[in-house]
C-alpha cells in the first residue's frame, strides 16, 4: 500500500486542476495588476473574478474580500487591526480558549505590549463554547471577540455563533472568526453566521500555500498591518499573488461542487473510524464531538503515550498523522486546545490527529486500524508512567 | 511585433525553469515542513535548501534568512520590528526621500500612530544620498535608518551603502536596505554593504509572486509582525510556502549565471535607448543617473505632457510601461521619488519609467524609439500647459 496520509488539517496537496488554473498566471498572465497596461489589466481581471468567486462562495460582496498571504495573516490583521483602530475607547479582547495560536498569540501580544485586557471564553469538555458564558465576558470596554469556527485539533464546529455574534454585538463589540479549517468543509455563509470579520485560506482545501483572504464587513474600519501602495484598496499592500488568489478561487470552486458529497462519505468513515478505535483500543479518549463537526477531523489521546511517538510509529508504517496541532509541532507543551476542554495535560501529550482528505478511503483507514492497536501496546509497555497492572 | 514589456520593475514573468522546480512542490511534494512525518520533512528539506542557496547567493547565514510574503512584508517587518522593539530607547527614524512606499508608509505610521520621531534623508538630482547630509541628520536617539539599494523608479545604486550604514553604527542606529529592485540585477553582499537588515523578493527576477526573504543578521532583535505558531524561530509563523520559497531559490540561482552578462548588455541597450531618447525628443529629463545603475530601468520625464497619457499611448502600439511606480498606478500624485530629486511636480507628472527585463532586445526598443517621438508630440499639440512657440 501506499503511504496513507491523514494530516489533511495541516495542509493538501494542491489539486491539479488547481495547479491548472495557476500556471498561466505565473507564465503569460504574470502583469502586475496594478499596472494599466495590456498586461496589468489582464491580471486584474483574473484577480477581481477569483475575488468575485470566493465572495459568493461566503455570500459576502466582493468589496468585502481582501486577499492575504495565508490564514496567520488574516489572523493578525483581524485581531491587531480591529484592537489597533479601537485602541482608548476599547481596551479589551476575548478570545476562544482553543484558538488557533494565529489569534492567540497577537491576542497575547496586545495584551503584554500595548495594554489590552484579554479573556479566553472557556471552552466545554467537546469544545463548544456557551454563548451565556460569553455573556459574561463581554462589556462596554470590549473591542473585539474572535471565536474560531471549525477547530484545526478537533474539529468542533461553534453551533451557536450567530447567537454569539449578537451577544458581541449588543456591547457594541467587533466579531471575528477564523474559519481556516472549516472552509471548503462545511457550509459558510458569512451572512447568516453574522460576524464581522472571517478568515481562510486554500491550502487546506487543495490550493496553494501563501495565498489566504479576510472577510472585511462593509463599513468596518481597522487598522491595516502593512503599509505602502494602494493595493486592496489601501489595507493590505505588496503586489498582488494573482497566480494564488486564482488558485484559491479554484481550489473553493472545486470544494462547493465535492463539498456535500465529500461531507456525507468523510462522516461515515469517521464514525467508523471513530467506533473502531474505542472498540478496540483500551484507555483512549475521543477528543471533541460526535455531533457537530467537520468530520475530516479525528482526535484521540491514548493514555500513558507520547502523541509523537505514535506519529513517528506510524510514519514508519507509511501512515502521516499529527500531534498537537501542525503548526506548533516541535513544542512539547500539550495541546493548548485540550488542556483547555479539561483533559489532563498528561493524558493530552498522548493525543493524536487524523485528518482525512477528498481521496482518504476505507481500506486506508483499515490499513491504520490493524497497525495502531500494536504500536499503542508496544509504547505503553515501554512507558513508565502507564499503569500496566491497572489495564492488564 | 509581438507586445513589448517593458515594465519588468513592475513583475516578470516566472521563468519557465521556475514553474518546473515550483510544481513538484505544489502536488506530491506538498507536505507542511512543520509535520515531523516523511511529507513534511521532504517539504522542510527544500525549505532548508532553498534557504541556504539564497542565502549563499547574498553572502549570509541560512539562519539569518527568514521567508515572508514578500518585498512589502519584508520592508515592513524591518522598518516597524525595528522601531518597536526600540521603542522608548531610542525614538527616531530616518529613511531616504526615495523609498519605496512600502518603507515610507510604515515609518509614516511610526510618526503618526506610535509617536516616533521621523526624518527623511534628503537625496540629490541623481538621486543619490551623501553620507555626510546623513550624519547630519544620526544622533543617539535613532532606532532605524532605512535606504533603499536601487531604486525602482529611477535604478540610481546608493554607491556609497558601506559608508552610510558606519554613520548608522557609530550612533549605535540599526541599518535596513530595501534591496528589492536590486537583487538578481547588480551584486548583493550583506557582509560588504554592512547592513543588517535587507529585503528581497523574486516576482522582479522571474520569480513567484507572494514569496521574499529579510535578512536579519544574526543576534539583531527585531518585534515580529505576525504572531503564531513556530514557524521561522517564531519571527515569522503560518505554514511555510515551500514551492513559494523554492521557485524564489531557482529564480536567484538563475540571475546568478546570467547576471554579469545580463549587466553588459542591458546597460548597451540602455546607453542607446536613452542616448536616443534625448538625441529624437526636445524637452525631456533623463531621470536618474547615468553612473552606478540599474541598468534594467530607464526613466524620463517628458515635458507637458502626462506620464499615464503616454503609458496608455505605447499600450495602443503594444508597448507596456509605466508612469511613476508600478504599486502606486491610481495614484495621481506625482512621484515622490522624483520630486525628492528637485524635479518640479509638474515635469514629475510626464514621467515614464521604461524597464528592460532579460529578453529585451535591440529590435523591441528601436520599435519604441520609432513610436514614441509621435506619440510625445501629439499628446504635447493637445496639452494646455506645453509651451509650443517655445519649443516650435
Amino acid at each position: 500500500m501506499d503511504t496513507i496520509y491523514l494530516d489533511n488539517n495541516a495542509t493538501t496537496p494542491v489539486d491539479p486542476d488547481v495547479i491548472e488554473a495557476m500556471v498561466p498566471f505565473l507564465g503569460e498572465g504574470f502583469g502586475n495588476a496594478s499596472s494599466v497596461h495590456s498586461f496589468g489589466r489582464e491580471a486584474k481581471v483574473a484577480l477581481e473574478n477569483a475575488r468575485e468567486q470566493i465572495a459568493a462562495f461566503i455570500r459576502c460582496e466582493p468589496s468585502e474580500l481582501y486577499f492575504t498571504s495565508g490564514g496567520t495573516e488574516s489572523d493578525n490583521m483581524a485581531v491587531l487591526g480591529t484592537a489597533r483602530r479601537l485602541k482608548n475607547r476599547r481596551n479589551h479582547i476575548i478570545v476562544g480558549a482553543t484558538e488557533h495560536h494565529a489569534v492567540i498569540e497577537p491576542a497575547e501580544y496586545l495584551h503584554e505590549k500595548e495594554g489590552f485586557q484579554l479573556d479566553l471564553a472557556p471552552v466545554d469538555s467537546e469544545g463548544y463554547i456557551s454563548p451565556m458564558r460569553l455573556r459574561a465576558l463581554v462589556s462596554d470596554n470590549t473591542a473585539l471577540v474572535s471565536i474560531m469556527h471549525g477547530n484545526n485539533e478537533t474539529g468542533t464546529v461553534q453551533d451557536d455563533m450567530p447567537k454569539m455574534v449578537e451577544i458581541a454585538h449588543q456591547k457594541g463589540a467587533i466579531f471575528h472568526t477564523d474559519a481556516v479549517q472549516s472552509i471548503g468543509k462545511v457550509d459558510i455563509d458569512v451572512k447568516a453566521l453574522g460576524v464581522d470579520l472571517l478568515s481562510l485560506t486554500g491550502h487546506k482545501i487543495y490550493g496553494p500555500k501563501g495565498c489566504g483572504a479576510l472577510f472585511i464587513r462593509s463599513g468596518l474600519k481597522i487598522d491595516p498591518l502593512l503599509h505602502g501602495g494602494s493595493h486592496e484598496k489601501r489595507r493590505r499592500p505588496g503586489t498582488e499573488n494573482v497566480a494564488g488568489a486564482v488558485g484559491l478561487a479554484k481550489a473553493l470552486a472545486i470544494a462547493e461542487k465535492k463539498m456535500a458529497e465529500d461531507y456525507g462519505r468523510l462522516n461515515d468513515l469517521a464514525d467508523h473510524f471513530i467506533d473502531s478505535v474505542l472498540n478496540t483500543i483500551p484507555d483512549v479518549r475521543f477528543n471533541g464531538t460526535r455531533s457537530n463537526r467537520i468530520p475530516q477531523t479525528m482526535n484521540f489521546a491514548f493514555n500513558g503515550v507520547e502523541g509523537e511517538s505514535v506519529v513517528l510509529s506510524l510514519d514508519v508504517e507509511g501512515v502521516a498523522v499529527s500531534s498537537g496541532s501542525a503548526c506548533t509541532s516541535g513544542a512539547i507543551e500539550a495541546s493548548h486546545v485540550l488542556t483547555a476542554m479539561g483533559i489532563d495535560p498528561i493524558v493530552a501529550h498522548g493525543s493524536v490527529r487524523f485528518s482525512m482528505g477528498r481521496t482518504t478511503t476505507r481500506e486506508e483507514l483499515d490499513y491504520v486500524l490493524e497497525k495502531l492497536p500494536p504500536i499503542i501496546e508496544r509504547l505503553r509497555a515501554m512507558s513508565p508512567v502507564y499503569n500496566k497492572q491497572a489495564h492488564s
